[in-house]
């Protein structure tokens, strides 16, 4: 791809289309390959592993003043390819994702290749429907009969803002022009299973941590019995302007419920928590990042019974669904343009209201990010491709196989043979807890598959497994207790 | 793709990886030959224009129970493609993206096809030592000569976002627990001509768009002469705390100077502005999500005189760079590991301390996003292809071609007959006004170009034509003016 030099020659096109083609053409066949068939075949590494200081020195990461040549940036291509993790092999189970979707892949090569951004109809006219027609039957799905609106976004972290935002917007409108210090401290309610999403939000958006109410869970499910309700009785909560006031003069405004914690997959109990923000005016937003994929299940779905009553849900397509990263969608039930009131701000280079078409198609000023990618097109492809009746299949499988008591997570200590025989007490766990870390050593060492693992509360380090993709059957699941074996039996 | 049925058997994998591999190898070649070969052929149109009523009848936008045929969704592949506004065609001219950049591609394509996400070295081994390659790069053009840190995420917004937030925290760390209801009211400046992101994370951030004060313009650049200490003597700001107060009681915090402003692509005078935030112990933030491109020239890195005296700096290599959407950079000259300690929640789910590599290179919970994509990687590849020195001769390039007065943003009317011989006055202007919205519509549905317009303060709606790629030429200029001759001279 020769390029001008100097004096530049305005009169001609600098970049060399044919070598540009051939370039890419090279490129896929070597995807096709490493990237597809090699990453997800069973028989080959999850990882090669490096440590940083060897893999700095492998990829030879410096920038140059020169280029250089399409046989060097094809092997870089090759090296990037192997040294990375593959989240598609059928023995990653490492992260609430996994698996390889060709559909939703295809539709991520066909954004990529496209480029376009979602502000206006007119630039991005396929995708700005397309998002459309997934919200709405995600809507359907959640059970909102009246309908509601929506935007896909970058990741879950940002639907959980959208509804932060979303709640106090609803509640103090003025807070968008005047900022908080126009309204009484704020708190909101969440259990402290939910995602660390809730805290980030709440830090970024000058709530501020401690005004993030953490209400404490029973053993295996993420609100205790009755939810916030226990923490509004010790406040000695009044009502006042519609909203509780607790004594501590703080206004409570929103609450969290997570529908598929990240750590042990549990299910707040949404038709209590729902009859509490009811009674209270409370905003119910539902977390369902990872969870709402139950809601294709007909033998599942009762996961996230009451859901329909919520204000808003977070739900990603890119977690249960296989949808390729990111397709995070946030949803809410207002029909009264609220998510576009509350993140407007009319940019006349963008949304010129002179346009010959119906401008209501132009959704970008309902995102609080600029330029954004067409995510839902991921999800949509898929869809067509496989229907709702697969989706629910998918669902169903990932479930079987896991045979989680809480969804697809599978939480679990290995004990190796010389732990066996020692008695309950401290000595055992302080031991256990140092299992899990060399086991995860030695399988990314050895690249036989990737399980991730991590101390919970007042719990060891103990393995979360998370059964997702339709090429991982039962035999995975043999041997990846096997493999847990083998790697730590000597401990 | 056969699927499993009712009581799933779970002995073997439910995914047909030979029929997978072959829809995508059928969907590559469509891609290779509608959305890269024929979207960037200049004799080709850049869209096909259907209203939305028209577009969701062929497209067939719902969703149903059952799957569709593989040949079915090769088809609607096509389709998709075909109705997109192809981006990467030499005649789009209408955002500031825009070309086709084969290196970067392929670097997107691989990552969709790994499915990598950016919070820990487990993960991401090769995307995170490039991310940090990268952004040492971009520190080092900035001119940090201390060094200093980053991060990639999901838009130029965020990138301010970012900034507004360490910029807050690091004059009052407590906000991030306690909230906004902790400090006094806090202001901002920025110029009128900022990019709108700035209100936006305003907003968001509970410090209210109110509280960003709108420093005017004159009609070319984007500050006044003197910037923002105008205001300040309005303010008669005062010294308190090492941060001034103006007499309402509120504590400016942070001055947003914009490197290459959206519309008319102007440069706030950094030299300037960084005196007086020294002088008032202001931070200083310098979006330059379009101007940084600059900072690649010899010829043209003046703009952004004085860049490396910023605290913190955004800069979009997916716009005059060309890498594919989206590739967004936020930088700060800190090095006391400020954005970790501003985000930071510590999950123990991703952060365990007791792994058996350094942990510093997990640099997830720097971000406010859970899950991110590898951005970076997609501008590395084709640095590393390109060499600094055609990158630099790009810009020159793009802004030689532009030969506007403001970096590549280059503004105007057009006067159709009918009106060169009005006299200046509201009438013609009126009628200017008119013109603009018009000739754009016949040029969508010509497909033959796309060019912004907007109208400005008081300026009636002009063109806005933004010159990017090296595969537009002296000639495309001339057809650009031509065109809108041809398709506006009856008006």
């Amino acid at each position: 791809m020769p390029s001008t030099k100097g004096d530049v020659p305005l009169i001609s096109p600098a970049q060399n289309g044919l070598a540009a083609e051939n370039f890419i053409h090279q490129s896929m066949a070597i995807i096709m390959e490493d990237a597809v068939k090699k990453a997800t075949d069973v028989r080959e590494k999850v990882c090669e592993w490096r440590s940083p200081e060897q893999l700095k020195e492998l990829l030879d990461l410096e920038l140059r003043d020169g280029g250089e040549s399409e046989s060097k940036i094809l092997q870089r291509c090759r090296d990037a390819i192997r040294y990375s993790v593959k989240t598609t092999h059928p023995h990653f189970f490492n992260q609430l994702y996994a698996g390889m979707e060709p559909y939703s892949l295809v539709a991520s090569f066909i954004v990529e290749a496209l480029k376009p951004s979602l502000y206006t109809y007119e630039v991005a006219p396929v995708f700005t429907l397309m998002e459309d027609a997934v919200l709405r039957k995600m809507i359907e799905m959640i059970g909102w009969e009246e309908g509601g609106d929506g935007i896909f976004n970058a990741g879950g972290s940002m639907s959980n803002m959208y509804a932060v935002n979303l709640a106090r917007y609803h509640h103090f409108p003025d807070i968008k022009e005047a900022g908080l210090s126009a309204v009484p401290r704020l708190v909101m309610f969440t259990s402290q299973e939910c995602h660390y999403s809730i805290s980030k939000a709440a830090a970024l958006m000058g709530i501020g941590t401690k005004n993030v109410y953490m209400v404490p869970s029973d053993n295996r499910a993420s609100f205790e019995q009755r939810p916030c309700c226990v923490y509004f009785d010790v406040c000695n909560t009044i009502k006042r302007n519609s909203l509780c006031v607790c004594v501590q003069g703080a206004v409570p405004f929103m609450v969290n419920a997570t529908a598929g914690t990240t750590v042990l997959g549990a299910f707040d109990p949404i038709q209590e928590i729902a009859d509490i923000c009811e009674k209270y005016n409370l905003w119910l937003h539902v977390d369902a990042c990872w969870g709402g994929a139950a809601l294709m299940s007909n033998k599942h779905q009762h996961l996230l019974k009451g859901i329909h009553r919520a204000n808003s849900v977070a739900w990603n397509p890119h977690k249960m669904l296989m949808a390729c990263l990111q397709c995070s969608a946030f949803l809410v039930r207002d029909k009264t343009n609220l998510l576009q009131r509350c993140h407007s701000s009319s940019a006349s280079y963008l949304f010129q209201q002179d346009k010959f078409y119906d401008v209501s198609y132009d959704t970008g000023d309902k995102s609080v990010q600029c330029s954004r990618k067409p995510d839902a097109f991921k999800f949509w492809l898929m869809w067509k491709a496989l229907g709702t009746g697969e989706l629910e299949e998918r669902v169903d499988r990932a479930l079987a196989t896991a045979r989680s008591p809480e969804y697809a997570n599978v939480c679990f200590w290995y004990s190796p043979p010389s732990l066996r025989n020692l008695p309950d007490g401290p000595e055992l766990w302080k031991k256990l807890h140092t299992v899990a870390p060399v086991v995860k050593e030695r399988m990314m060492k050895k690249g036989s598959m990737m399980v991730g693992y991590q101390p919970h509360r007042d719990k060891a380090n103990f393995f979360r497994m998370i059964v997702i993709s339709p090429q991982a059957s039962r035999l995975d699941m043999d041997f990846v207790l096997d493999e847990i074996h083998n790697l730590g039996k000597d401990l």
